[in-house]
């Protein structure tokens, strides 16, 4: 949760070259340009002037054309439509109240200005948090508290955390600040100073309430550092080097967002909430020669992490990384080399500060091709005496990557495309664990629910929970879709020697209800389909959600924090498509009450029968801390798959040719000749 | 199902100067080598002449020694221990009789020979499984119904399938054979000859009964050849050469079957009957400065696939590919470049025929380290004023990999190794589905259960399973081990305002019963711990088993197939060590009735608890066919993982260097200097 310090200034001689060279062509999901966030900036200063109002910017994003018009643009080969306006979204706090501003960027004007009077409040901005984070350092009673416990004050760093909601009836924009020790240690999440209770009142930037309930002791610093500088030996065995080589480049193209690779096209855009934006996701059909529609919009809506320590510091500590913190804005550029192999080509992003001032994070995505040695079909057939027939195509994909580090935690965020149709994606947690300071420094001198593990001296990893709910608007071969759960039933059969099987018996959801499934409660398959579209045989073109996990929220459905995460509930839901229902937590994220949530929403039970649907995922990981994940956690990984299902007539890369063989790459190599 | 024909011939050379090279260094645990395999057959026929005895070779394989032998072989830096004996288990049909006999290598001589009269039969071998199909290709009744088919006999081609048992009272050994048509296509699995039934005897090698009942039209040959020559434009794009590179070779060493990598050493053998067996795999803790026990043990116990289809022809198509077919035994030679990367070293493996000759499987293993640009671990640190702190260590993977076909199907089996300490399983299905041929050309024609999905025009994808049960004789930090179910359960706590939250329940299972898990039932964490060695912390150090299938069998428990294939009731299972429970369908599981399964065994209740224990983990794939399938199919992926888990006293890969960075590979490559 911690802010970065990123100096806009720097950026301004880039952005202004970068509007000229490429302000012609947009696309209608292209995320603002830098040029646009200045004009956004420009329009709502002018209507609102600091000089007469407090203003601070909290997102800034495009306000998306509907999807008729885009829909209508893209198959019209990029006409311009007049109906196609260029709109930015701003969730601006004016004296004290959240406005929603709608811009228009071609009138240069203010479309809509609408205050927002219901609960929650906007995402923080960085600027806020490191305000709030300063004011706890220069606070007396905590300079004190510091002293008290034989701190060095100069070595503590201290970090403001959302606060929920827990039935209260009025709430104002509040944080918590949390204090770490850092003093001979980088690794100072390892070093929480507990027992301090700090809450700011963001709006008047001032601290409301203090309480120092209890000294606990604060863990030590030996063998946090997780620097390689910092590393003594004796080290680890070193491999030999290994890298991917492509000698004649990759095999994408990226035009503005537009990426085509293979048999896919789709756009990227950055979201500062959101992160990657997958939008218009088609996949070209060589035996209909056409490109054919996938998937219209994906992203991850919202991240629920709720710890589940309930002492009085510790309660609240129910995080939305994206409503609450922005998923996009916690992105950081990858490293070279390390974070992307050798073949990635980067993208940067852009997002707008606490006064609107845009902010490029350089190398927020990299996309690679993904050659990991597996194989995308084969066999080898000896049945036909004479022959031995084996053919084999290695897989090669398309890896899109973001990383987003929400504070302690580093959430490595993978859409992979492969020729097969099949879109995965998977999430890898890595990053520090939120510890807490303890007094225990052995596992036999604990009597009592201590709420984890205690995974170094003095220090408890506590439970918690990682639910990323994603947004997946598939528009199997056009935006009416209906969602089918083929259950597997077993069946007897007295006729039969064997007494029984099992069949698939298809349901088709008719409202949202049926649609809201608990994995785990029976095995069957998940499909979106197109009801008006078949294969030549008759099946229902579609494509299949495959999850790799089943955890949903163990949370009582009448703890606030369960009330605010409700989707978490069910690891899939489908709701009609609306435009308004992005935000599986709701818009407004921060100290949220729950009424806008999916599974409020959902509530309202619609149809969703052959319409444009939504289908939503929620990919959870259960954390209990172990031992190996102190000082940093090595990376573990989940997803989901969403691969074609009687959407193509036969298998769609059998007319394949493997990559192209290298042949010689270096003098030394012995990878044999061109076969 | 379809044998592979190798010529022994060929072998003979290579065998002797290989046997020469390498017959002084022998582990414990190697598989048999040529020469063993030609002094079994020398040994065995000797006392069993052939010219007075019917003698054919079903499975020959190293009798390993007790396990307490080889841990104190290896805990005594490999001293040759005179008990340390080489043994080779034969099991051998003489005169109609099942025979297991033990050979001693070293005094030469038969130490068992023992009947075995229980039921069910050895693993078929090959070359019966041409005889069958021959017969049934010269059987005139058989060329009678293909005519009258209107096919042409000299494009058919039959293939040999085990019937499974349902309760009759005697059972000859005893083989159905399936026949298909070529004529303009290699892919004769897509054309099956539909309403034949042939029953072989094996014993008597004699057609016993041959039913013609029904028509089927054979679907059409048309799009089913998925070799690249037959393929017509317009070809899929191509992508563009992609590859890795390792100017300095691999970062493994192979000694004859121990392979070292990083911190990893393990033993690597090849079995007719299990395919891969990896053993004595221990890693290196620098903290410790010593090597440390993880997996005694791990192999594909059994793979059970029932199909779902009732009718006459097809109900008994229950396979068990390891105990009829020999999962070994179905391996074929791995394709350098498109089985495996470029960077791959291969192994062989060796088997025995009908009479005894050892045959060779080249290429049957490939290792290699996988570079799939993921990440071990990172974290960028932006909460310290003034600085950003970027640490990311790539991640390198060592991989295992064999490819079993099993007639139509093509099993693709890694083991993954990672300086992490966890291992990775990853089972990839592809290959051909075992369609069934149907009147119907379209889906609305389909009003009856058909057991499948229309894939093409008179095709039907039968809905069936792929079951593979993981034999992991895990030893963590020595034999005495635990297994651990930690609960994750809902709390409620009426003095927090947070109403609710989940803590880790320890349940230590005392008896077999307690460990047995459907997965789905309950969120939990599974370990395997040793309640001897603890952390300093006072963690005991396990290994976690994350499971990425949740599938069970769905077939009732008195079926006749689920009672041969109980295993896969549950997902997990714990047994005590037991020497001979190494088949979790039984021994003999051609024809078997379950009386000798992991489910029986388990039956006793035997305690578990600080014991020398083995994992069991039943990885399920419940397959609905779909039209992609078809002609043959995309690679459809699953596994599990076995992580550390308070193993080490914190994250173990805190002090690894990044592998070495490639500098300048080709001249025009771009990629940077070493950092």
């Amino acid at each position: 949760m911690f802010p970065i310090l990123r100096n806009p200034l720097l950026f301004f001689t880039f952005f202004c070259i970068f509007s000229i060279v490429t302000a012609q062509k947009v696309h209608p999901l292209d995320p603002l340009t830098p040029f646009e966030l200045i004009q956004v900036q420009t329009i709502v200063k002018k209507s609102f002037p600091s000089s007469l109002h407090n203003v601070s910017f909290h997102y800034v994003g495009l306000d998306e054309p509907d999807k008729s018009l885009v829909l209508s643009w893209q198959s019209n080969h990029h006409r311009i439509d007049e109906n196609l306006s260029r709109q930015a979204i701003i969730i601006v706090r004016i004296d004290l109240k959240t406005h929603e501003i709608i811009v228009d960027l071609s009138s240069n004007s203010i479309v809509l200005d609408k205050v927002y009077n219901g609960h929650g409040y906007p995402i923080l901005n960085s600027e806020e948090q490191n305000a709030a984070g300063n004011l706890a350092l220069a606070y007396t009673p905590l300079v004190a508290s510091v002293e008290k416990r034989g701190l060095k004050v100069e070595e503590v760093v201290c970090s403001p955390f959302t606060i929920g909601w827990y039935g209260e009836k009025r709430a104002n924009r509040e944080v918590r600040v949390m204090c770490y020790y850092l003093d001979g240690t980088i690794n100072f999440y390892m070093r929480p100073i507990e027992g301090i209770t700090v809450t700011v009142d963001l709006d008047q930037m001032k601290i409301i309430a203090y309480r120092d309930r209890i000294t606990v002791p604060v863990p030590k610093a030996e063998g946090t550092d997780y620097r390689e500088s910092m590393q003594k030996s004796p080290f680890d065995s070193k491999l030999k080097g290994i890298t991917v080589v492509q000698p004649d480049g990759p095999s994408f193209t990226i035009d503005g967002h537009t990426i085509r690779w293979a048999n896919w096209e789709f756009h990227l855009a950055f979201d500062m909430r959101a992160g990657p934006i997958i939008s218009l996701a088609s996949i070209y059909d060589p035996e209909k020669d056409e490109n054919r529609w996938v998937m219209y919009r994906g992203f991850i809506s919202e991240l629920f992490v709720p710890y589940m320590d309930l002492t009085e510091e510790w309660y609240y500590r129910v995080f939305f990384d994206e409503g609450e913190y922005g998923f996009g804005l916690c992105a950081l550029p990858l490293e070279p080399l390390r974070d992307c192999p050798e073949n990635a080509v980067f993208m940067d992003g852009y997002f707008s500060g606490l006064d609107g001032t845009p902010g490029k994070i350089s190398n927020v995505f990299c996309i690679f091709e993904r050659n990991a040695g597996d194989i995308m079909w084969r066999h080898t057939e000896t049945g036909i005496p004479g022959e031995v027939i084996r053919e084999v195509r290695p897989e090669v994909k398309l890896v899109v990557r973001m990383v987003s580090t929400v504070g302690n935690y580093d959430y490595i965020v993978d859409w992979e495309f492969m020729q097969t149709g099949t879109i995965k994606v998977n999430v890898g947690l890595t990053g520090l664990l939120e510890v807490k300071g303890s007094i225990y420094t052995h596992k036999d001198q604990i009597q009592e629910e201590v709420y984890g593990t205690i995974v170094a001296a003095n220090t408890i990893g506590v439970h918690h929970d990682h639910f990323l709910v994603f947004h997946l608007d598939l528009d199997v071969d056009g935006d009416a879709n209906s969602f089918i759960k083929k259950n597997l039933q077993t069946k007897r059969d007295k006729r039969s020697k064997r007494r029984s099987y099992w069949t698939a018996i298809s349901e088709t959801a008719k409202t949202e209800s049926d649609a809201r499934i608990q994995l785990g409660s029976g095995a069957a398959e998940l499909l979106v389909v197109n009801p008006n579209k078949k294969t030549k045989l008759g099946n229902c073109v579609g494509y299949r959600l495959i999850p790799k996990s089943e955890a949903v929220s163990l949370l009582m459905d009448d703890d606030y924090a369960q009330i605010r995460g409700a989707f978490t509930k069910y690891n899939v839901w489908v709701t009609p498509y609306n435009k308004s229902e992005k935000w599986a937590g709701g818009l407004y994220t921060v100290q949220s009450r729950g009424d806008d949530t999916l599974a409020t929403w959902s509530l309202r039970n619609r149809e969703v029968k052959n319409k444009d649907i939504v289908l939503w995922y929620t990919l959870g990981f259960h954390h209990v801390p172990y031992q190996e994940d102190f000082p940093i956690m090595p990376t573990l990984s989940s997803g989901f798959e969403l691969r074609p299902s009687n959407f193509f007539e036969h298998n769609p890369v059998l007319k394949l040719k493997p990559p192209k063989q290298i042949y010689k790459i270096c003098p030394n190599s012995s990878v044999p000749p061109d076969q």
